[in-house]
Formats: structure tokens, C-alpha cells, sequence
């Protein structure tokens, strides 16, 4: 099949960016002490829940970020289960989570026995709209004793997990202002946007308990994993005791006093990401680098906007996107479909959580700008490696 | 404090063991490919839940054991969460469970949303013990329309966890006869036991599924890690689909048709296990030459007996242990703390789950031999490595 002229533009353009990589959508980068810190750690013979480089992951997190402290996870989606757990949303509460979102902001939610409540995020930031989920709260809320219910489902919405989309942070002062109104916990899932700031403060830090994920499609990785960051030093402690088997300290006795779940991050994942927190501050560069490229690329909007930053925030810009022109948004499966014929590994948005199959009967606003981007957007290759070549565009 | 010369006698013995080893309780051991295939796991960019690393594994543990197919996840806890799930364990069934085991195996039934109901072990074997088993249910069980019932708190009771203690093989023939007799899901707690055989089949197969640990401590290590192995393929099918984001197959559409868990063991943890599969036939070797020489220096009998794999079993003998004479009892709180101020890691066995303040009002049978057990046994340094000294009672 002759691809048509516009899919022809499209590709060129892409091109003028990847050259002839063959990356993945957003693969990592291992060029600092990977090898040489885990090799340590095998040595040590320390590989497992007890070791230093937890210890000194953590503590390079904490400063990174300024958290009181930061607790290493075996992944991001138990990473958010356990702090909803740690903030006390209970079985049978409805947690409010953005429509966009990756699935496991979802799972979490119903991991902790809990039903994500599904709603809108903001055609800006794309993370959850603060005046439309206001409007929703109106029309389907009730506040009995100061306490949020759903009207319709007659449960508590004890909960809210505003999301930073692709890395960009969402709207985190109207989300909070909005949490203390409704007394909703807030938990923020900044599995994508480590590095990204809103003012002086790292996402991460404006929720009770923040969330950051490692997998290896993220600005570093430590194989699999995730962190717990807060303010809150004696709420760390109690994370810190749940993300274990909660066993009561004592040198030999084997005591419990809370059902633990041996959420702990090995050492050995650890040391990867050690090295990998020294690299992160040259991979965000890199990543702010790749989105010029790409905005440079796309600069005369036939196609649609690269997504960019808030005013007022610093994005990691983890995952590069273009939003299509809304009269181009027939021709995202071709473009998609073309590129990724082509070996350009483009991908859509994640489809609306609450029109996949597990969820597709939990309560939920109206989501017209979530389904609208998942319609118009198409997410770029983003690995820092494209960084690298030279850029014929750029002066 | 000056020890009595009982103690005095204990460390002696211990001493002839251990020499002057400085090894935790029961440490791993990386002399073979460990560091090789970390290294090329982290050179070829992917360490994370995709990799050559986990398919390797999965296969070598699949080809040893003898399994129709292998699942590698995260650790042993969200292996038997996971395990219980697939099999078709439900929020407020009660699971049969043995009062003496890690807590980890009563947390992966109340992961599930169930309730351990805790039974008693047997003295030679210390796993369930079949026979009071059967007693138990007589008392408390009702049996309608072929299921059994818990009497007293009108729940089904639906699955029963056999659990292989430090290695030994419990009664699984009688334990399978009982559940098919009782209409029971059997998921088998080999956290300990890989690499022990009952007759001409590994633990781990004997139950719809079985489940391994590969945490820092057992017989071999994947950092944090666990394996569900089955001889069931269908359902294997099940658990990998819900051990991962339970996408459904698309070449770039994010689609989902579960509430998945996200358990999958990353590939740098895969790449260390594999090295450590090529190890295990020697390492079991050297844990039952350490069991010897046990045998060896208590063989008098004038603190109690090393505990012995049973007749028509071959053990691991992940972890050695002493089980002092009754009359001894009162001595094991002085020997245990005598021994680790001495620099000898010893440890008691797990306190009874039942004693355990978040389970102390759960379904129990009397635990009798449970609690005898606790009282009364000492595990014993078991790091592979005490193996390298000449041993200076051997011929």
C-alpha cells in the first residue's frame, strides 16, 4: 500500500527527529555506574530487602525531591496501592481517578478494595479538571457530616488521584484546594513525572503520599519499581512497616502486629537505580532537548501541537506527544498504523479507563475531554537516545 | 554472665559447624554466572518486564521441577496472592492454612480478601497434619451441596494451603486426598521446599498450583522473587495474563480486560536467578551435607534431634533446625540469645500465625503441635558457604 502525501509529511518529519533509530518507544539508558553499582551489590551478597543501596537510593530520592522521607517499592502500582492503604482508604470507598490514565492508577484503587470513581481531566494539562469535577461533585455528591458520598451508589468518596500526564504536571493547586474542601485524602500518582515541578515543589510532595514508578519505560528505571515520597515523617514510618511483613523489631522473634505485604524494593534493583538518580537530572535535560526538536519539527501545525508544558510548572516531559488538529483526528490510526509500519514506534493514548471491560460500569462524569484526546493524540518516540544525533533543524 | 556449661556445651557443637564464620542465618551464594548475566542483562537496555532473561528462567525452573509452564513474579507474597486468585479463591471464603509457617502465608490469603483459618501441624513433618485435620473439620465443618462450611462463622471454606516447612515435605498424599474428599482448592506453599521431591515429584506440583520464593534467604535468590509453577497450561494462561496489566494483545492499543497485578518478576531479577537455577543442584547437595554434620555433632541426642527429610522424600534442607527434647524446653530462650550473643545466628521457628496479633481472632483448630514445635525448636546457621571448612568429625 502507497502511503498517502499527508502520511508521507508525517513520516519525514518523524525522521527528521529519529534518523534511523531503532529505540522503543522510551527505552532506557544505562552509561553511568549501572553495571558497576549492581555488580557491587552482588558481591556484597546483600541482593535482597535488607541493604545499603536501598538505603542510599532512598536517600538520593529525598534530596532530589526535598521529602521528610522516601520508601522504596517493588513496583509503582503497589507503590500507589499501599499509600492508599497508608492514608486509610478503605473497602468500599470511591476514590476519585482521572478518565486518561495509565490502567494501574485504576487497579491500585481495586487492589485496595476500593472503586475508582472515574472523571475529567483538562484539555491544558490533561490531568483532572478541578472546576468540571466540581460541577460532577454538585450533580452526584452530598456531603452528610463534612463527609463526601456518591448519592447514587451511597458510598464514601474518601479519595482523589490527580495524575501528571506524560510528565506534565496537572493542576495540583486546585486539586488540593479542592481536596480540603470535600476532606478528600489526597494521593498523588506521579508515576510518570519524577524531576517535574510546579512552583519550587516537585510533584510528588503536594499530596499526602506521592507515588513514583521505575519501570523500565520511565526517565530511569530500576528494573521494576517504584517509591513513596512525603512530608509526613511519621506517615512514612507507618508505610515503611507495611511495606515490609510489619514484623515487630527484636533481634531473633518472629512477631507481627499489622498484615504487612512485602511491598520492599530489592537491593539489587536498588543499585540500578542509584546509578540511575545520578543520570536523571542529564536524562530530563535531554528530554526538555527532544521536545524543541520534536515542537520544531511540528512548528507549522498542520498536523497539531507537541504537548508542552504549564505555564508556571517544569515538566520532565517524559513521553513526547502531539495533539492532532480536531479536523485531523480521522487520521491518527493511519498516522499511528504507518509509523509504526515504518519501525517508528508511535502509540495512542491509553484508551478512557472507564471504557475498558473491568471498568466500564463504575461511576464515572462525563469524560468528553479525555475520549477527545485519546481521539487526537499520538505519543512520540521518546527515549533520550535520539538526543544524541544531530538535529539538522537546529541551528 | 558467665554461660552454664549446658550453653557452654551448645556453642561447642554449634562451633564444630560454623567455625568462625561470620554468615547471617542463611545467606546466598554467587560464584557462578550471577554477575555475567546482570551485567548482560543491563548491556542489552532491558531489565524490566520484558526480557530474554525471564523466559530463560521461567524454562529452566520449568525443565527442572518438571512443571508444564512457569510463571516468574515479583516475590514469594504475590505469588501466593496470585495463586489464590487464579484458582478461584474468593473475599470472604476462609483458606485452611498451617498455624505453623511465615506470615507471609496467611497475608497472601488476606491479600485475596480471605480469611486464613489455621490448623495444626503434625510432629514429624511439622506441615498440616491430615488426620486432625479431619477431626477439625468434623467438629467445626458442615458440608452442603458438596461444599464444606465453617459452622460456627457460616463461610465456605474453599482452599487449603499445604506448606513444605524449611524444606521437608509435608503429607501431600494424604493432604490431596482430603481436598478432592472435601472439595478444596490445594495451592501449595513451596516457598522452601524447591528442589524437595516426594516420591518422583518436586514440591510445587502436588496443588492446582504451587508457589516459590527466591527471596535473599532461600536456597537460591532472584533478589526479591517467586515462581508459580503448574502442570496445568490453561491455567498458567490465567496467571500470566493477570500477573501482568491483563493487556489484551494489540500491537499498540492499550486495552485491558481484567484488574491486573502487575507481579511480573523484572528481567534483571530473572537474569540473576537463572545464574542462580545452574547453582542449585549443588547448593542442595551442600544443605544436606550440612544437615550431616548436624546430625553429627547433636547425634547423642542430649539436646534433641536435627530435624530429617521423612521417609519416601528427599528434602532441600533449606534450613536446618534442632528440635530440643521436651524436657530441654525452658532452655531455648538462653541457648537462642546465648548463641547470638555469641555471634552464632540462630532463630526460633515462627511464632504460631494464630498468636499473631492480626490473626488472634481468626478460625483455628487447637495447635498443640504448633505450639510444642515453637517452644521447643532451633534453626540453625544454614548458609551453603559453612560447607567449605573441613569438617573436623568427618572420616
Amino acid at each position: 500500500m502507497t502511503n498517502s502525501p499527508a502520511v508521507v509529511d508525517f513520516l519525514d518529519r518523524l525522521r527528521l527527529v529519529t534518523g534511523s533509530s531503532t529505540a522503543g518507544l522510551h527505552e532506557p539508558e544505562f552509561r553511568g555506574n549501572e553495571s558497576r553499582y549492581v555488580t557491587e551489590c552482588i558481591d556484597s551478597g546483600y541482593v535482597s530487602s535488607v541493604g545499603e543501596f536501598v538505603t542510599r537510593f532512598e536517600q538520593s530520592i529525598t534530596q532530589y525531591v526535598g521529602s521528610a522521607s522516601t520508601v522504596a517499592i517493588v513496583n509503582g502500582t503497589a507503590a500507589l496501592h499501599l499509600a492508599l492503604l497508608a492514608v486509610g482508604v478503605r473497602p468500599g470507598d470511591e476514590v476519585l481517578v482521572p478518565a486518561l490514565s495509565f490502567v494501574a492508577t485504576a487497579n491500585a484503587v481495586s487492589h485496595a478494595g476500593a472503586i475508582p470513581h472515574f472523571v475529567d481531566v483538562e484539555e491544558e494539562r490533561w490531568g483532572i479538571d478541578a472546576s468540571a469535577l466540581r460541577e460532577h461533585i454538585a450533580a452526584i455528591g452530598i456531603v452528610r457530616d463534612g463527609n463526601l458520598y456518591n448519592r447514587t451508589t451511597e458510598r464514601p468518596i474518601t479519595a482523589i488521584i490527580p495524575m501528571h500526564t506524560l510528565g506534565h504536571p496537572c493542576a495540583v493547586a486546585d486539586l488540593t484546594e479542592l481536596a480540603d474542601e470535600f476532606g478528600l485524602l489526597m494521593v498523588e500518582d506521579a508515576a510518570e513525572s519524577l524531576g517535574s515541578t510546579v512552583g519550587e515543589l516537585y510533584t510528588g510532595l503536594f499530596g499526602r503520599l506521592g507515588v513514583f514508578s521505575f519501570n523500565g519505560n520511565k526517565t530511569i528505571t530500576t528494573g521494576g519499581g517504584g517509591a513513596i515520597v512525603t512530608k509526613d515523617e511519621k506517615l512514612a514510618g507507618l508505610v515503611r512497616h507495611l511495606s515490609t511483613t510489619a514484623r515487630i523489631s527484636h533481634p531473633y522473634e518472629f512477631d507481627h502486629d499489622a498484615v504487612g505485604y512485602n511491598y520492599r524494593m530489592p537491593n539489587i534493583n536498588a543499585a540500578l537505580g542509584l546509578a540511575q538518580m545520578e543520570q536523571l537530572p542529564n536524562l530530563v535535560d535531554r528530554q526538555r532537548k527532544l521536545f524543541k526538536r520534536y515542537n520544531h519539527v511540528f512548528s507549522g501545525g498542520e498536523f497539531g501541537e507537541v504537548h508542552r508544558e504549564p505555564l508556571g510548572a517544569r515538566s520532565n516531559y517524559w513521553l513526547q506527544a502531539l495533539k492532532l488538529r480536531s479536523d485531523r483526528r480521522a487520521n491518527k490510526s493511519v498516522l499511528i498504523e504507518s509509523s509504526v509500519d515504518a519501525g517508528i514506534p508511535v502509540r495512542p493514548l491509553w484508551k478512557p479507563l472507564n471504557t475498558l471491560s473491568p471498568y466500564i460500569s463504575h461511576p464515572s462524569s462525563r469524560t468528553a475531554v479525555a475520549n477527545d484526546l485519546y481521539e487526537r493524540v499520538i505519543c512520540l518516540p521518546s527515549s533520550a537516545s535520539l538526543t544524541e544525533r544531530d538535529f539538522p533543524l537546529e541551528a
